[in-house]
């Protein structure tokens, strides 16, 4: 094939794939057929993967050339380069020094899990997990949350389990859905779950309202803004379907509606309702009264005055723990970060008492606020974010060739949980194999954070404010004959006394170049040595400092400062006294 | 089939498994032909899943019943639990301290890769690798290690690489490895590893002995008992191979022969060399003169001083940078724990310049001294370790039935690195398709420490001298009628003190069950709450202490102190004074 008739061809896909593009695009807004999108997307793929190959035959303009490496990281997947790292090891830092400030132990487990272990957990969510390819063992996947790790790991401890089961046990770590990923809201394939959990067999609400002080603890030590917790109780829930009349078999599709009450108006969950799960639309109006309700300790006092509903046995339960529970978070002084939310429902089947999440102004997409979906009496435009849902072939396998509207997507909720007391009790029905003993077990309350969705809000602020994100607080510099010995031999006594030191590593560096690389890493120390002054058991310390400049960002506040001369042996007592070192400490970096 | 004839199959197929398993063992320990043997345990296998069937199906005492779930982790994988992961956690915090001492900055990339970019950068043991299943997108791998991760990283990040693309770079996270485990030593399929990479032109040896100073400053903080780190330099190993007359096409297969002696004895190594791989017997004599040299930097004027080796231009570069590198740990004051041992060849095909990796005593399997195998006139009896590599089925995979004796094998190098000058730059000829630039790109050097083993080494230790596994500093009780919300409001004062206090999620808690509770997690205070005291304003604090008793292991040291009052608002201030508290506060916990 000459140039010219491979540019035809090029040109001729081109318009092929473009028609085939507004061909799928139209099917789609139109919900058209599942099959006819599905062949439709097919042939865009084949008529992509031609152009592609034409495109590599000779008809760009890089000529025939090996097949490229893309240098890229797995979809949904992302590296977390040194400056967002320091930003998430100190949310890291924060979230686990209140996990240990609780009593909590550390539990670790392997990434990935018998395949056997993760099965009939998820519900239909279960599509998302993460296969491993069978290579002659046994059947992995990847973890999809810590919950199930860690009832397998109870499990697992025997006699720990009963009476003496009782835990404080915490776990940081990355979990895996192949779900569609939103990546600048912190929605990803990969990402990291802080989670704590107090197993055990105790009085009613006490670990429960132990968790909700911890999560408010975390989320104001945090930098993530203002924050509310969400609470609701799923055996007040059910007393509310039940009721309004939900036959029971449909009572847990129901409330998996109900769960989309912080995505979508009102309307569109009583059509999920009625058109698509057959519930009559008196029966919809009816919980649609009750899933308006908001508020706190007064709410509860209106449920409870409900004699309907107080004599169903379920929700006169939960009305009972949750009068316990408001007690209690009287004296942990957090009363004022909860709110009693009815529309809150949790999607996992595993939860049994009560369910909270929580979320940050942040949290929610532009122009709508999840917390008020209910309030108005007119219902915000649904965000686009519904489409999270649609792109589905036929088989329930997700696609990798999807894109969503990422400006339209809020970051969720940064942390949830819920009361799950017949986990654990399940896995040990299962290894005796007999489905009995389920109810058995112990009883559990966790709460998992998302440490991505975390860092998504409090990047952008450490990057406005110019927060440094090294370390560093001596730089040892030569203004002499190189010498690299001298300087080695200081920066390993400063390393010695715990003083983060770092030099240019060149024989004979110029002193310019010394002050650009210890100016790189923000140092406010820099020290020069001299062969002179050396010989005299001098050294000169000059102190650095930034601000941020608008327009120029991070900038070093020029001074008229020669440095000080300093004797060498007294040279870390010295740095241990000035404003600079003790701003360090005071982790004002 | 009635029970007394599935007992009978039963009995029978137990006998058939026993007859097969002997005829397993003896064709391998015959050396038999590869296929016969895969053959007979293909066979065994079918046994063994015949009398599993056999078992389920009525013959066993459990009688019908579902299939059990196996309550497992994967094999090669563990769960660490409260206890460990505290000792885990302090290794990890003493490694990412030095690391950050020494201006590293952090990096994470996913746990899994797209497969292509790391095809070809592990040799033989690309097999190794766990592969994801496809699923309808990318191929996918969990990662291998630390380095071409990091490696595809400043690929990635342009205009970073070049003069610019100067960095320290640390990670610490886990990798994976489908090779045969022995757990107790910490060799697994899961891992952790904690890396330090430094990129960039700079001046010979200089991050080469600044990488020997950290790894030296790690090891002396851990609690792994004395170390060594044994360096060799691949040019000058390459110059020994070139001047021995080993043909070019053979070097690496040698080097890699070579890399055995610290396993094997001579006599294996070289009859490797020699019948295996085809070297003339009067070469491998040659080459076995300089791989038996050991020591210091008279070590290193004695290769100088070798006239023919200094002919060759890879070795005497090699021992000019070595003589560098001597200067240089001299004034990092680390000579001492560095071996130039011309043994040391390192698996990884990628590296280019100086080696090094780092023993303990502890690390040697029972009865053998790697660091002795060549030095005596004697050879040491070779390790069953051998075995490792010897169950392999012919198609290359590895099996899941094997078993290694573990009392055989040792923790092996618990640190290993070394310089790897042109992996970046193959990234960057691939993306470009272009081989020809594989030779730019960026010189890195880095060390791997192996986490797991570490914590082999140091977790029985901790264990011996019964140290404290938890934080907790007060545990509030109440002697009186619960007062749960009392004892609530002055946990959640503790804690936003920064004192670590928990309580009994009970109501009415009896005492001696809350100095159970506070002594399982052997709390230094027990603060007593009382009805009447509170009036008044009072608590009573008990102070607790514990000693390694032999026999009993740790034990409360009665006392016959009935505790302090203490002001209630004076509590946090008091508690400061103590002893107890600087102790914990000191770490000595």
């Amino acid at each position: 094939m000459n140039i010219e008739s491979a540019q035809a061809t090029l040109v001729s896909l081109e318009e092929e794939v473009t028609r085939q593009t507004a061909l799928v695009n139209e099917l789609r807004t139109t919900n058209a057929d599942a099959r006819a999108l599905d062949e439709a997307k097919k042939k865009l793929g084949e008529l992509k993967k031609a152009l592609a190959l034409s495109k590599g035959a000779g008809g760009s303009k890089e000529g025939k050339k090996k097949e490229r490496l893309l240098l890229k990281t797995a979809k949904g997947t992302r590296d977390y380069g040194p400056s967002e790292m320091h930003c998430r090891e100190h949310i890291e830092r924060t979230v686990k020094s209140v996990f240990s400030l609780y009593g909590g132990s550390q539990l670790d487990t392997p990434v990935f899990e018998r395949k056997d272990i993760l099965t009939d957990k998820y519900g239909e969510d279960a599509k998302l997990i993460f296969d491993l390819m069978d290579q002659g063992g046994e059947q992995l996947a990847l973890r999809y949350d810590h919950t199930v790790p860690l009832a397998r790991w109870l499990a697992m401890q025997g006699s720990a389990v009963g009476a003496s089961g009782q835990s404080k046990i915490w776990q940081v770590g990355k979990v895996y859905r192949r779900d569609n990923p939103v990546m600048s809201k912190g929605r990803m394939r990969e990402f990291s779950q802080a989670d704590f959990d107090i197993s055990g067999v105790w009085d009613p609400m006490i670990p429960d309202a132990e968790l909700i002080s911890l999560l408010s603890t975390i989320l104001s030590r945090l930098d993530v803004g203002d924050f509310m917790i969400k609470i609701n109780h799923r055996k007040i829930l059910d007393g509310i379907f039940e009721v309004c009349g939900v036959p029971p078999e449909k009572i847990r599709t129901i409330s998996s509606a109900v769960d989309k009450l912080d995505k979508l108006p009102w309307a569109d969950v009583k059509k999920e309702m009625t058109d698509e799960k057959g519930l009559d639309e008196s029966i919809a109006d009816k919980i649609g009264e009750y899933v308006k309700l908001k508020g706190g300790p007064a709410l509860l006092d209106q449920l409870k005055a409900d004699e309907t509903l107080m004599a169903n046995k379920s929700a006169k339960q939960g009305a009972d723990e949750m009068t316990i529970l408001f007690t209690l978070l009287r004296a942990y002084r957090c009363l004022e970060k909860v709110s009693f939310d009815m529309s809150l429902a949790r999607g996992l089947d595993y939860y049994t008492g009560l369910i909270y999440e929580a979320v940050v102004e942040a949290s929610a997409p532009p122009g709508f606020k999840s917390a008020d979906a209910l309030a108005g009496s007119t219902s915000p435009p649904a965000p686009k974010e519904k489409k999270k849902k649609t792109p589905k072939s036929t088989d329930g396998s997700v696609e990798d060739d999807e894109e969503i509207d990422e400006s339209q997507v809020g970051v969720g909720s940064i942390a949830a949980g819920g009361r799950y007391d017949n986990l654990v009790g399940s896995f040990l029905a299962s290894a005796a194999g007999d489905e009995k003993k389920a109810k058995g077990g112990l009883p559990c309350v966790g709460v998992s954070i998302g440490l991505d969705r975390v860092f998504a809000i409090v990047w952008p602020k450490w990057v406005e404010r110019g927060t440094r994100t090294k370390d560093t607080v001596v730089y040892v510099m030569s203004a002499g004959d190189g010498l690299l010995e001298e300087r080695i031999a200081l920066v390993r006594e400063l390393r010695e006394a715990g003083i983060t030191a770092d030099f240019l590593a060149k024989a004979k560096p110029k002193l310019p170049a010394q002050f650009l690389a210890g100016e790189k890493d923000e140092v406010p120390f820099a020290v020069i040595l001299g062969g002179d002054e050396l010989r005299q058991g001098l050294v000169t310390v000059k102190e650095q400092k930034w601000e941020m400049v608008p327009g120029q960002g991070k900038t070093k506040i020029e001074s008229a400062d020669k440095g000080t001369q300093v004797k060498r042996s007294e040279l870390i007592d010295w740095l241990k006294t000035r404003e600079g070192w003790k701003a360090w400490q005071g982790g004002e970096f």
